[in-house]
């Protein structure tokens, strides 16, 4: 939909701002001893990937209001995503949820992701859905369940999950569980966490042997007295009594109000066990908003300990990718706004001077240590995130551009108003 | 479906046991100078309504599982709020979420309710949700939208529920809004607010003499930025303006961490403006679980709030409404052993010492205070309460007759496996 | 202890850098339109109160770890005030707390105080710790306690503070109240807040025709289960009854988890009784930690609400004032901090675009409004308020030149290492 | 100071009461098949550890209102866990901080606890408060700090500390680190933490053969961003690195807002590796507000984790220890009013019918599972609790007794107004 001349055009109209900052930038940049080129190559490289569901509108449990010309098909969901990879030139990966994108003909799929420069990131399982033909329901519970034949059908679709994933070249088998109980009573804890190793246990015998299981937490919902695995504790008990290719996967949504979620980063990848990220922002709870649209300095302060940790740990690379609810805005639209701040954070992260930091946490100089990340932060830094994209063929401002060419307007006549992207 | 005889059967079975029990709880608060026949008449008093959407399976954004019978039509929800008042003899009223539950008929509707001993409590308006033949959509909010026209369908919707409300003998309007926003920049509080109230206004206007407004707050969900109406100041503030005929609800879930809703009722009622409750618990959030099954202190300090500010202001007497949803749960049960609860805590807070709380708080006997609130706590309750519902014609034991009934399965049999209570 | 020399000297060595800069951001935002002059205006009449009380080391329950050099009397913390406005030209104003900073000669303390070119802002009360001549013991309240003697001193203690405050010039009394109960059971709520009200009343009547009385509200600490005054609620509903001249005041680390500040700062503006602002920030709860240092954007969003109240409402002006506590850094250091980062936000505010901010919310355009304030927060605007310092006649970068002239090292060697200044 | 005549007579003038209160539950206990000895024994051998810190009135940062009559010495101290555990039989170990409680003479120590039948629980290390003789200061860290000086002198503390120990008879150290930091920056997540680990490794080789270290866990307080140990998750990490005799300690009140500490609890034993208990309540953080006093269900949750974990797991016998502040009441009231709500919480957990809630767990009926828990926790077990007191030669009453013997004035007659019991 967006033609090489489009991006042509509206490149060249800004191509004299966007030198003007850039070079003010690189000069400030230069100064404290910074090579922009390096900087611009780790931004190049820095892709997140898009999960299917996003893709569509998202909703509550009180209503759901879509806008139209959602995605009809896994063919659809990676045209978009071939389109937002278009834009920004971050986005080369999906991630799809099993059996919401089962490929019909994983060939042909991976071609067309091909012809979009697309990859296969993590798959997802689903257990917290019944699905039409299942034999057995998953209320009240799937690798937890106290019904061995419940637990059984749930390791069956794990093990389908990572077949669709080899068919298609993924590397990585994302599991979260909605596990958990709603009242005091309902579970044994004990019990239902020994269940749920056990059941993980088999999965993981099954993956490929160049495969990482990721393993996410969250303290509630769907459940709300206790769920299964709650926090990064569990998650890392499990992935540690699994072996090396078990890691820990960080919702950024999944955390009990106040929490220090990038001393858990740290933490896990201290322990060479964290594996990938999920991007949100929230301030509430699990709200599944723009990554960077509430609390961007936490943001920030997370890259700083992804880059610290890269340097100074043996941590196995991780998976990047978005996982939000798009409940009022055009979800391409909200990705876009999402994957900018993302790049923006990284950027801020990238700049923190740490030999400085390193000597004022040497001396306890709190006020500099404070006053460094501060001033990484306060960097205008999205002349380099521009730079960076147009350098990957992307465009100057992309939701500008998706404005511009009225790429809703064109879907919804594609594809019509009603359709509903499967998902949440 | 349960017959009289069903009912003296069990009672007569339970006859002995409940008498030792009664008996020397008797003892014990003649003892300390309860006058117990008092103490029964307050408890056949306290009626909770039953909301018409938690007759059916609640659920999360995530899924819905559930488990066959539910009522298909408002005739059915009468029918099941009818069994829940014969067997408990503490709900004899409904409450109506219109449209789900426009009647085709009024008067056949209140009759059929009478014949259950049933009233219609509070009617609740619903603009949280597109109707199928709206010609606006509530996806930017409803009577805060900047758009008059919508104000204008949502004011007329809210009036055409107290139509209704008339029709069958309701005496308040209850308003919850879903209004608010989703991220920083989206609404103009002070805008968004001002329109709400003038909203509000030509709702009130359109009251009948002797009915209220209830005013619910929030502080989150369905939108995770800001609401409109977050918390009690909000509302407290809207009430005061609109006039006396509006009142302050509250929804025992709708609170931000640690709030101290005891202390929240205890101002509303000095102020005489608080109208009513919703019941529910939660651990983490607006998590409509059964009410008393997380935080039961709690809900008897509440109460020990109610009942002094119910001697000591001149509030007007509080709707009761039990708002809950009932996602693993039969809901039936769930609404019985949330009844139990409430009447717990009811009957716990009737027996405290006020004379000597009093003297405590006069005197700064702290640990006295506390001890004096413990001790009604932690009193055994239970044939206090059994023995009014035995005086209202209810049975010794709900739940044990409702499964030795096999109601659920009779329900099933007559309703379906697939049948969808409208609601959430 | 800086001369100008000093001043000019360290501005010299920069100003090639700061023209830079400077220039870089004005042709920016001369581009957007807007005039940079008028905001280097309303930056440069931006002027923060630092309370008397910040000027020592803070600490918790557990311990205290002062570095030496703290003000040894209330000529000293004046000193010390000057200081940070001789560096930052934007602190033009001391808020005093009696008992710890009774005036013995309040015209010489104002000569003193007028030479440094500072005012005295709100004076505060405190009733939260027992002075050794008291009557009467605040441990069980104070405005709001069971016995009249008690309160009738913690009037006459206000009165007294107002008195002070009058001497000095100050036009604003702040209440704190740590009046509240550690148990259920321990207040009545009701009567509590009632006795409260009364006393304030008998406060604001002795109030002189130009002061304001600024409510402050805290939901817990020091007492652990309810305060007498816990949410804005509450402080508007006093304020409304005391009458004009009392206003409400928000200290931002004085709310539960996740709550909406922004939004309660717009509904107090609305009401037009938004009285004043203490500025910290936190991560847990009352942290009082350096304004900026965890939450930046909600620094931003506030300032984008008292921007937005300014223009649009009839509220009266703002104190502003910084209440934080420096248990690890430098008092001094973290005061400069403090400001700058208040500073940058309200610089960041003030240029956002508030025409199309008006059309997005119009036209619910959420990713473009979402976008509007991104943009003027992502904006680098350290150069304008290094900008705005010169013009005070301030310097280009205060820490710096604070730690090149080894102040606390002089301090230290004037005042001693063993120096406790008043306060917590 | 308490006659065995005082105890006597109480005791006989309640004789009748309680018989009749013990009889109707024993008759309705017997009737559900539990063996009411047994329980009682179970309820005897309970016993719970007195803190010496918490004989003291507590504070804030705020301030602090002394009764009096406070101990002034370790002998002191004993003598006041001596009158608890006569009033209450179930106070039969004293914990101590080192060095707020350095015996002179251990010998004549013990024999002053022997005489009261007590012995001494875990011993407690102090590096978050300065030494008068220290060479360093803890102000930035001890286990954790950036220099090895200072560390060594902080593992020194705590070996002299099991020296201590040792001398007194203790199996356990109690490790609690105040390490953290204020501000992003301050620290490396990374190094701290290695930084600890080391230096407990050092601590944990000193350990006696029949000793344990006890590692307790805090989010936040008195460090406001980070704490080096801010969860049971690295709770575990760091006893299950050090090894067997390692443990982690869990207090109620050090964690984030709606955690779920049953299941850490449940998980904690299930790897057998709970150590201990410092119970206390809280409504808003680590308030160290009387146990049981605002969150009933909870406590009673938590034991019956514990009753079930040490049924079902080999995890070894477990420290309980009370970790309260009293700022408001009569300390040694505060006491026996926490242990009284610990008794109950454990005598309700005890009467579970365990089969019954396997069952309902293994047939997910999540209602019957729920009500089997509410059954036990409704029972008024009260005089179960009596009962077991006075066959440890307790009283009936404990808080009447304390308070008609006029225990506090004595006490305050004895060691005058003005002492200050070391501690918090």
């Amino acid at each position: 939909m967006i033609t090489k001349e489009n991006i042509w055009e509206h490149n060249f109209a800004h191509e004299e701002l966007h030198k003007r900052q850039l070079d003010h930038l690189a000069t400030s940049l230069t100064d404290q001893g910074i090579v922009v080129e390096d900087l611009l190559k780790k931004l190049d490289d820095f892709q997140i990937a898009i999960p299917s569901w996003a893709l569509g509108t998202g909703g509550t449990r009180f209503g759901r209001f879509p806008e139209g010309g959602e995605p009809r098909s896994l063919d659809e969901k990676i045209e978009d995503v071939g389109l937002l990879h278009q834009l920004s030139g971050s986005c080369n990966a999906i991630s799809l949820h099993i059996p919401w994108d089962i490929p019909d003909d994983a060939q042909a799929i991976k071609s067309l992701a091909n012809s979009f420069g697309l990859k296969f990131d993590a798959v997802n399982s689903n257990t917290f859905q019944d699905q039409p033909n299942a034999s057995f329901s998953y209320k009240f519970g799937s690798l937890c369940h106290v019904d061995k034949a419940v637990r059984e059908e749930a390791i069956a679709h794990n093990k389908s999950v990572i077949d669709h994933g080899v068919s298609l070249g993924s590397k990585a088998l994302t599991v979260w569980l909605a596990d958990g109980s709603n009242f005091p009573g309902q579970h044994n804890f004990r019990e239902a966490l020994k269940r749920t190793q056990e059941s993980l246990e088999e999965i993981y015998a099954y993956l490929p042997g160049d495969w990482h299981m990721l393993i996410e937490y969250k303290p509630y919902e769907p459940n709300f007295y206790s769920m299964v695995i709650p926090d990064w504790g569990t998650s890392h008990l499990l992935a540690s009594q699994l072996g090396e290719k078990a890691l820990s996967l960080v919702d950024l949504g999944h955390h009990l109000p106040n929490t220090n979620i990038e001393q858990i980063v740290a933490i896990l990848m201290m322990r060479e066990k964290l594996g990938g990220f999920h991007f949100n922002d929230s301030k509430y709870g699990d709200d599944d908003l723009t990554t960077g649209s509430l609390k961007p300095y936490q943001l920030f302060l997370i890259f700083n300990e992804l880059i610290d940790g890269t340097e100074h740990t043996g941590n196995p690379p991780l998976s990047w990718m978005i996982d939000a609810s798009h409940n009022l805005k055009d979800p391409l639209e909200d990705l876009l706004q999402a994957v900018e701040a993302i790049k923006i954070a990284y950027a801020q992260a990238l700049i923190v001077n740490r030999l400085n930091l390193e000597e004022a946490q040497r001396k306890n100089d709190v006020a500099r240590a404070q006053q460094i990340l501060q001033d990484a932060f306060r960097t205008d830094v999205r002349p380099l995130v521009a730079a960076s994209r147009l350098r990957q063929g992307g465009v100057f401002d992309p939701v500008t551009v998706y404005r511009q060419l009225e790429i809703r307007k064109n879907l919804i006549q594609k594809r019509g108003t009603k359709t509903i992207s499967t998902g949440l």
